[in-house]
């Protein structure tokens, strides 16, 4: 890797498939490398539900978790963060972090905030309070939190979402980018180390929205490119199509990140498409409902049918807890509510999604992916 | 210790303290050597609640853990821990087990179970189906389960309790021992190990009566003996007085356990009163509960004092959560209602309880026990 460093370039790509717009790439952060494809794990309030910082860094092999601005500014707050050396020295996750900007609770808390001409004013879930998110006050959070990676303020559009609405939304995003770019360029990250602005395309599932969003995007050239707005309920096939569209239009020279996606099996597609950065709560959430995504196939651990196998949880899988543990065990532990069980599921399921895109990098390397890529979407998507 | 393993015994006592009753030694079973004293965390239904066994073992340092046979019956149930070859072999953990008799749930489900003549019939919290329990039946369960220690069937009595009552419990307790050692001696361990059988002393807070008890538990000449029906809402003192009466009488070359006890002071008071082992779920639940155990006093983490403060979790601690996580994130984590900060708070406390009993065994053993008791028992129930 240091021959990369040595030519001062923070993100490199290593190795274009040939069948497909797939690439392995390598992203250098002030907090190391972060190898791509990568899945980063979501850590909203700054953990990664249910389990150890020391779990995810040396059985998971996290190279990169996610933190979320707007909550993280509800609790523990600025001040705490700001005292501590930022989100880093809070949570002792000395590898790589990215947040976001707040623009996916402009979507997921639509009940309780109120878009106006300068920004957003939410209403905190925790105690009612309000607060205003700019473009400005969000950089300056995000300058608080201090990860290595940063999102631009947006507006992440629902599904569905009529055509004018679409297009007004794109506009506002694309201004306020401009808002946020001009705050971080015209000020410094907070404890010595640099961070990358990401900017987000938006537009809905309208291909000439999303194709001026991209194209505005690539146009900021910045250090990386997110595309927002999909995975909030449209069919798979436009979420697809719309990430082919835009991937075609970002610069090829910048890591792509697609938020909030998805599945194994969408992983796996966006990868082809070009995509090399992804986040979901999917294998932290489903699996608190004891859902185990395997190279196998998916797994209801709450099941019956799982009461008395014993064989261990995973014998191909990535984690320890794949063979010291058995279905049967996991089992029991759902059936009696057990922390544990919660605790096993996650460690597996990020250990399974981390395993599938370093599995999908090394298959990029060596020129196979595409086809083993085609037979894993069929295994994963299965039920077991 | 391969010393002591040469001469064939059990238990084996290196230390004795020259203040106090306190006694450092070494029980052997064929899951590996318990140093006492020992604290035993609680797995009830074969998990140690929000603790991986890895963790268990590699960082709280647990030599035995314990597990419920009421509810271990209910569920997993009988049928798979015997087709798993244990309940060492569905869990995973290969050190020792203990597993109680159902004799507590006598006590703490009194609402929902029937003395008979013959035993007891409990009715299942979870489904309403009833079980009844025989010394015979727990024996046999007992067998199933397959802990290294298995405690006889008895009924933990309330507090307070009336004088009669008491009296009557206790000669059904030493009529179901006799019953349960029958039963013992009369069948084998199902794994190819050993098991060895722990009479209980009952008799509330009557000094005769426990006496008796004592005499009768003590003549059965089992490889350990416990004292049960204490910790039940009775004064400490009282606590301390029926646990030092029952020293006196139960044989000095055998362990002895006191039953769900008790505070880090309770716990070091007892050793110095001659009790070898301990269990409790206070380490344990407390800490679901943001209830901290350190050597310089009792700590609520949920408490806005901690807010800001970004200064260890506890320098001194025997976890690497002590060094690893701050205050203010732990309380950060209570406050959002995060199951790290169970997890941080329950490998804390215990591996301070086994910490606790560590230090208290090197003490014994370089003689100074009984001052650093005194200065311990003063520190860790202040509250910081």
């Amino acid at each position: 890797m240091i021959i990369y460093k040595q030519i001062n370039v923070s993100y490199q790509i290593l190795q274009k498939d040939k069948n497909t717009k797939a690439r392995a790439g390598i992203l250098n952060t002030d907090h190391g490398d972060i190898e791509t494809p990568i899945f980063m794990p979501v850590g909203t309030v700054g953990t990664v539900k249910a389990i150890h910082q020391k779990e995810l860094k040396e059985d998971v092999n996290a190279q990169i978790i996610l933190g979320n601005t707007y909550h993280l500014f509800l609790r523990p707050g600025l001040e705490i963060l700001e005292k501590a050396g930022g989100l880093h020295k809070f949570n002792g996750w000395d590898r790589p972090i990215l947040t976001d900007s707040g623009g996916y609770q402009v979507y997921s808390l639509a009940d309780s905030r109120k878009m106006t001409d300068n920004g957003v004013v939410f209403q905190s879930h925790i105690d009612g309070s309000k607060h205003e998110f700019t473009p400005e006050r969000v950089i300056d959070i995000e300058r608080t939190i201090g990860a290595d990676i940063i999102m631009a303020f947006d507006e992440c559009t629902p599904f569905p979402c009529d055509y004018e609405y679409a297009k007004k939304s794109m506009g506002i995003t694309h201004k306020w980018l401009e808002r946020c770019i001009n705050r971080v360029d015209t000020t410094e990250g907070k404890y010595g180390y640099s961070q990358k602005l990401f900017p987000i395309v938006q537009g809905s599932v309208y291909k000439d929205l999303r194709q001026q969003s991209a194209e505005f995007i690539a146009k900021q050239n910045r250090e990386g490119n997110a595309i927002g707005g999909l995975s909030v309920g449209e069919p798979t096939e436009q979420m697809y199509e719309m990430t082919e569209l835009v991937c075609g239009i970002l610069p090829e020279d910048k890591p792509r990140y697609l938020m909030g996606v998805g599945t194994p099996a969408n992983i796996l597609e966006c990868i082809s498409l070009g995509v090399d950065m992804f986040d979901c709560v999917m294998p932290t959430r489903n699996a608190r409902n004891g859902m185990l995504f395997t190279q196998n196939g998916i797994m209801n651990m709450r099941n019956e049918k799982w009461k008395d196998d014993l064989s261990p949880i995973d014998e191909d899988g990535a984690s320890f807890v794949d063979r010291h543990y058995s279905k049967a065990y996991l089992r029991h532990l759902f059936a009696a509510k057990e922390i544990l069980g919660a605790m096993i599921a996650t460690q597996h399921n990020l250990a399974f999604y981390l395993w599938l895109v370093k599995e999908a990098r090394t298959k990029i390397i060596e020129g196979t992916f595409s086809e083993w890529k085609n037979i894993m979407v069929k295994k994963v998507t299965s039920r077991l």
